[in-house]
């Protein structure tokens, strides 16, 4: 709390790391790339969970728990996504530890003790799920299939950050099969739609949605649908993906119904996933240099109350606080009384506003005998006298203002941070100037893809759904095209 | 749902299993060892789990995350923790796989992604949790440090069953620290009340309260406290425990803290937790020969309407009953209306009782008319028939009766499963018959326990907190004693 955050302006990649761990989000563990979630983090991921979740069952899909581990050979089965993941698994070899003969107190893998099979700790459940999914579908009376599972994965990388970028992380993953392509495909895209919803509604960020090219599809499937969101400091992030897997994962394992007319046929399958990354969008996109700036609908404290008093009149001050923190409790509105004698009310203050707390009240005697009370809010600085007799229906009303006026500035912010260029020249300067989303025509190639990535670090984001066709030349080769591509660096 | 179940007092076992897998609850993996919680298992365990945690927030919990690994340095710190676990660990040597030079399309370990210190999957939490905690941790007003987590963890199994003993399950564990003994006992035994209550008021599963005798001890702690359940084959299950730690980890891993003077002092601890192994209980305490029994507490579906009709009527009949059905659903009760025309009823009734479903409505179109519903109770197989004027009320208070009887069933079957012996002849023999608790004198030591237990496969499952201290002698050894212990064959 002493220290302040490093500025955005100086070292975004600093201040992201510092706020993190200083909001008390998350930090890195004694595992190597692994985080620890703390509590404070953790009761945003549960909102978030629950928020999910619901909607999940809303649109029809049920729950389940599926293994930790994947046996090597039914990792193998999909040649893409194994090859897609092999180079990023945590190996799972012996299944005992004895004491060490040479070092006393000290133990040792039991090289009696081996796997006949290796284990590969999951880093996406396709593998198992259908494995699993073959002895669950015969008929089309068994379709569709509509299953979700929250779970941690595994994905050894090697640059890792907090919640950005960590071996282990949590995320949910939905699973479905159906009988047709046309139903698998209107599924890929209801959950693109959830997952948009969701962004634009609880995080408060506005996300592209589109499609990846070939080079950045999930490894496995027909067709990748995603949401990209834009952080401040003009990098792009996928906050959520949702795959077409075609019949690839149901030829993989053999997954086949007997259709109405008693003809066997091979499941259409789907996945979709979002991440523990989601909180690394959350933070920044909207923080500022004092701190987390958090969405109310998301804020696992909404609204904070510091009593302002002399020694010795605190408890007074706190019978007369509470009528209006029971107001707003009935309200729906989580609050905070910071009631510690041990800290001044700057320092509550600025610790509040590190931990992005949407709305703070202070409130002393004075303030209740006149019935206005100091609001101020954490979006905009602002403070604002409200009185105290409508002070439930005007926090209520204010933390929509909050929510809403959050998605509009970051709304807007893309706006300004997405530019149509037609010459690599300018592609070039506004990713080195503004960054942001460049739109642009390319001729559809991989080779130019990756030439743009080598040459800029940017790559294609999406095909962004509302794009529309239009002719027009590659930037780089001048061969036709018949749609632009939203390019960015990204996370 | 063609073949009926194999019958409880012909092979229990067998029984047992086989209700998992046709209830759609939970089936074998292809993984060793590992199950798959099926989406009906799954919507169970989110009820409890959702039920316990708003237990634990309640008492002051916040929730958190910590890694699925733990380097083998760290796993090792505490040695009675690590020796008690170490021959059940799933160890990662290696993070990346290559392709087989010799098998094409298939891969192997990479043996140049060996890592250079071991992970072990968590078993349990301390290490990796108390190895934080150092940091979280410096002076008194850190503490009380109340955290729980809801994971996965993996105990290697070499014979396992359905929800009781799998190598992976889901749990949750709570992991606090304190300034003094008397504080971290006092969360100890909170926790275990905790636990007593969801099992008694929500699992209808009467518990006995205790603690454990040195050789049944939590690897690490100081003491175990623990509840434990009796199943219907006369067998105990213990179904939750809570471990007052002492400051075993505190010193193992160096966690002090300054006390108000500014000394430093090792922190106190406690760790409590309980399983999907509540899922084995439940289905065991209540089940019978038709499939599970449910407290209505933790049913999925607590009220299944199944339409009787003939050919044509059916969207008559629907319309007609969609006012019960909003009004069931209006008083917060979960209602599915089994409107599948490809069954017949005698074949849903067989389903939902198989289910474990509390309450069955059948609605034909002369019920409606005569205003009388046929209400079918899952737990004694009743069926009542109810004004349908007054149904929303009736059916509510029908579920509460049922849960109450469940577990009134439940207390009566342990009372008289519950025998008081004087010799060890009449403590082989009641072991032998209708087994059971059977309480008994013995002289407190290890030895003495070890000999019951090979002589009889009983251990003592506690030493009950409402059992009085009583001059009596041993029933093996005719030594002394100040107590009686509950003895009984165990899950």
């Amino acid at each position: 709390m002493s220290k302040s955050l490093p500025k955005r302006s100086e070292d975004y990649s600093l201040w992201y790391n510092e706020l993190v761990k200083r909001a008390g989000l998350a930090e890195n563990s004694s595992v190597r790339g692994c985080m620890v979630i703390k509590p404070y983090g953790y009761a945003i991921w549960e909102k978030m969970q629950r928020t999910l979740d619901d909607m999940f069952k809303r649109t029809g899909h049920q729950n389940a728990y599926f293994p930790l581990f994947v046996p090597k050979s039914l990792f193998e089965a999909e040649e893409k996504n194994a090859e897609g993941f092999a180079k990023e698994c945590a190996v799972v070899t012996h299944y005992r530890l004895q004491n060490d003969p040479e070092k006393p107190g000290k133990l040792r893998v039991d090289p009696n003790a081996k796997l006949e099979e290796e284990l590969i700790v999951r880093p996406t459940s396709e593998a198992i799920i259908w494995s699993t999914y073959k002895n669950w579908i015969q008929s089309y009376r068994d379709l569709p299939l509509l299953i979700n599972q929250w779970a941690n994965v595994v994905r050894w990388e090697m640059r890792t950050r907090l919640f950005l970028r960590t071996a282990e992380f949590l995320w949910q993953e939905g699973h479905t099969a159906h009988a047709t392509a046309e139903e698998a495909l209107a599924e890929t895209r209801q959950m693109l739609e959830v997952y948009a919803q969701f962004a634009e509604e609880w995080l408060a960020l506005p996300v592209v949605k589109g499609v990846k090219t070939e080079n950045e599809r999930f490894a496995g499937a027909i067709e990748t649908y995603c949401i990209e969101g834009l952080m401040q400091d003009g990098k792009a992030l996928q906050a959520g993906t949702s795959h077409f897997l075609g019949q690839n994962f149901a030829k993989a394992f053999d997954v086949q119904f007997a259709n109405k007319a008693g003809s066997l046929e091979y499941v259409w399958g789907t996945s979709w996933g979002v991440s523990t990354r989601l909180m690394g969008a959350l933070v920044m996109a909207h923080s500022d240099d004092e701190g987390l700036v958090l969405p109310p609908k998301l804020a696992p404290i909404q609204v904070v109350i510091v009593p302002i008093y002399k020694t010795g009149q605190l408890e007074e001050l706190m019978e007369r606080i509470r009528p209006m923190q029971m107001g707003l409790i009935e309200r729906g509105i989580s609050v905070k009384v910071d009631d510690r004698d041990t800290e001044r009310p700057g320092f509550k203050f600025a610790e509040w506003e590190l931990k992005g707390v949407p709305v703070r009240i202070a409130v002393g005697m004075r303030d209740l005998d006149a019935g206005t009370l100091e609001v101020a809010r954490r979006d905009t600085k602002e403070k604002l006298t409200l009185p105290l007799a409508d002070i439930v229906n005007s926090v209520d009303q204010l933390l929509q203002d909050i929510q809403q006026n959050i998605y509009r500035r970051a709304l807007n912010f893309r706006e300004e941070h997405t530019t149509r260029v037609e010459s690599y020249e300018e592609f070039k300067q506004v990713l080195d100037g503004k960054g942001g989303f460049v739109v642009a025509h390319y001729d559809g190639t991989s080779e130019t893809e990756e030439r743009i990535k080598e040459e800029t670090k940017a790559t294609i984001r999406c095909l962004a759904l509302a794009e529309p066709e239009e002719e027009g030349i590659c930037i780089v080769t001048g061969k036709p095209s018949t749609r632009r591509a939203h390019f960015a660096r990204a996370y």
